[in-house]
This record gives C-alpha cells, structure tokens and sequence, in this order.
C-alpha cells in the first residue's frame, strides 16, 4: 500500500478560488450552505457562511473539511461504512471523524492539501458543491 | 428549493407566553418538565424547570431548542431518520444536532424566530408539550 | 464556625417571583439584562433574558448563580479578594466559582434555596437588580 | 444609559469586503493574520487565514470577533481593565470573554451587525489591522 502523503499546505489565494467556485455552484441551485477550506496541517484556511444558512452548518462544514484532511478521503467513504452497521457504526464514536457526505481532499502533485467542507442541503447536494470545489484544484 | 429565513429574535414577552402555555400542557399531564425557549439568533431566552423535573433534563430542552434553530426544523425529523438506521445512524455524529424529539421552530411570517425544547417524559409527551407551547405562535 | 446548610430548592413559582422582581429593577433602570435562579442543588431554575440584552450576559448570568449556590455566599466577597491581589488572585482559576458581582444566594429559614445570578450593565448595577431578586425571599 | 441593539446580521458580500480591507492592511505591513467576521448572531460569517499564520491566531481571531458582538464592544476594553489590576483582572475568569486587542463591533444605523477579531502580531497591529477591516462598514 503506497501512503498518501501530506504536501504543502494549500495557500489562501487557492482557498479562496475554491470557495468561490463553490459557492457559485450552491448558488445557482439556490442553495444557503457553509464553505470551509482546511489546509493540509488540519486547521482551516477559510470558511464562508452565506446569507441565510443554517447556524448548525458552521462547525459541520468545518468539522466534513477536517474529517478529509485528517483521513485523508473524501468524507462519503465514512458514510458508506455507517450505512453498512455492523462494524462500521464504531465510525461514529470515531475522535475527529465527522460521518457526513461534503468533505473532499484536495491533491496536487498527488499529495493531499487540503481539503474543502461543504454543510447546509441534502448531503448528496452538499457532495455536488465540495466536487464543485475541488474542480480549481483537480481540473 | 426555497430557503427558511431566520427573522427577527423572539421578545422575553413571547417567550413567557410560550412556556407558560407549554407549561400548563406539562401541568395537566402532572409531567415535571423543563421548558426551554431559544431565539433566531441560537440564545436562550427563558428557560423554566418545574418542581420535582430531572437535572439531566436542564441540558437536553436547551439542547433541543438550538437544535431547532441551528437546523430551522423540528428535531423529531432527526429522530425518524435515526430509527430507520443505515444511513439515518450518520446523524449520532454531527456536531450541535440533538436527535430527540421536543424541539420545534416557532415561525412567523414565514421566518424563524426562534424555537421551544422541551424535555423529561416520554419523547412523544415531550413533541406534546413542545407543540402545545408553539400554538401561542403559530395559533 | 456554624456551617450554612442547603434547604430544601426553591420552587419555580418562586423563582418566578425573585426573577419578576429583578426585572422591574431593571426596567425601571431601562438596563437589559440576564437574570438567573439556581435551586439548593446547584441547577438552574429559571432563566430570562431581557430584549436587546448582550448575549454575553447568557452564561456569566448562570454562572454567578450557581457560583453563589456553590460556594453559599454572595460573589461579591470574591470579587474583593481578587481585588486585593496577591493570595486572592487564585480564586480566578478556581473551578465553579465566578468572581464577578451579582449573585447572591437565597436563604430561607437560615438555609440556602437558591441563589440569583445577574449580568448585563455595570458590576453594581447588577448587583443591585440581584439585590432587588432577593427581597422577594428575605422580605 | 442606552441599550445598544443587535440589528439584521451583515451579509456575506460586507463580510468579504471588511476581510479584504484588512488583508489589505495586514499585507502592507507584511504581517500574516487571521481575520474573522462574526455576525449581530453571534455566529462566524467569514474567516481567513493569511498564508503563514500562526495556528494558535484561528481560535484566537474568532474568540475576538465573538467576544465583541457578545458584550457589544471593543475587545480592547476590557484588555484596559485587566491592565489597571485589582478589580478588573475579575474579568479573567469570565465566561466567553477574551480579554485581548483586536475585536471591534460593526455597526450599522447605530446597531451591531457583527464584529471583526483579527489575531497574529502584537496586539496594536491586531488592533490596527481590524480598525481598517471596520471602516468599510464605518466610513
């Protein structure tokens, strides 16, 4: 097994294209969400809450974001494992681990940078902004 | 889909209100509950515990009342997803969401303006007291 | 040294009367504030914010309650201890206690049933709604 | 004595352009900083991290934002206090209160809207820096 590592940490100016390149895909399906950017050290870089979302999705985005760079994978995978109970439920007491669609790496040069963390519609649409996301960096 | 604006905060003089209709429900039922009333901005802005009512009980109406406003939905849709399992489990781990039933938003003109919690009985005498309070509201 | 022993709590519609007395304190001042009533047992009772009340005011309110409650004296003797430095200066990281003015404890038949907790405008002002609570109490 | 009001919330696109206007100043002065915006909720609207920053200024940065929409005031205020000793190191033990420069209320038509809390350097530069962030909103 070949072990992604952590490359540099993705800079400001790149969090802030990602976010707006989020943020233009929640808004043009009219959709109130929290966009949070964390660096590839697992603090954030940048987070925006639009007009009219949901307080509640402050710490999610934030923690979705986190989750990614912590494990490096995208968040839907931990989902997957909950969904299936079992073992997998063990994910939900997990320590820095948030179980929710929306929190997707970021890579360049194959190293992870960051990741981008998207709360506030259904998950599958909060899944639909973070690739929107990521698109800046991954093309 | 149209998001739910958060409106003006809930005055002290509804609050009162509030919990004073949710309280006599409580009394009729001899069920010692605590009642919590939050505001659109996700503060507490009364909070009463009956005589005789449970000290876990404090935490868990205020808990439900953020709930209510943090999500602008009535916290018994968390708990439905969370009795169907699979997926539905994922919700045990989000971060500020408290999956039981008694917390339900109070709106007017079509915004959220802050929501009540209530909690000590069953779940379902919880949603009964909880909905009692939010008809001084919502009439 | 006589110890001061816990009474039986105080009741809600007593705490109720505490904390309508301490709000006309303050509007007549046209001061908002946060008021809060701990029982004998350390767990809040009642708790109303005022409208406009800074939501700072939230937790340093219940925190001055139940301070008094824990400790069953008035916060007052802390904030003077504190003031005098030296030796005093350890009570500011004392666990559960709150060295701020404006929690008095309430005593009935020489035992504690309670306390008020206020916060909002100057450290006296709050010490004087506080004061006004008791009244109901201590007549 | 006046009761300062919380009005509506500050939007996005203000939160950005206050953030911008710091950045611009912290970048002048070649300083790497987090710049956050809290709204008249209480809630994070927007943070940046500056390339570089400090990990320790991200908490630090909102805990400053927050503090001054949650006493309605400078953050600077209180650092006085604690400065001049005896009483106002009360304010050391005081919950969701971060005595340190650099916080500042937004307001709008004579109410708070939100707040700035910028973190990195000494605390004048933090002071300086969230000044400039103000005056988009101020004038």
């Amino acid at each position: 097994m070949q072990v992604l590592e952590y490359g540099p940490p993705i800079s400001l100016v790149d969090a802030k294209q990602v976010i707006e390149a989020a943020e233009a895909e929640a808004s043009a399906n009219r959709w109130a969400m929290v966009i949070a950017v964390a660096d590839s050290t697992g603090h954030i870089v940048a987070l925006h809450r639009m007009d009219h979302a949901q307080f509640g999705s402050v710490p999610i985005a934030q923690a979705k974001a986190l989750t990614a760079v912590n494990f490096k994978r995208p968040t839907k995978i931990f989902v997957e494992a909950v969904a299936q109970g079992g073992l997998g439920l063990r994910l939900l007491s997990t320590p820095g681990l948030c179980p929710l669609e929306g929190g997707i790496p970021l890579l360049r040069d194959d190293k992870v940078i960051g990741a981008i963390g998207i709360s506030a519609a259904r998950s599958t649409q909060d899944g639909q902004v973070a690739l929107a996301g990521t698109k800046v960096i991954h093309g």
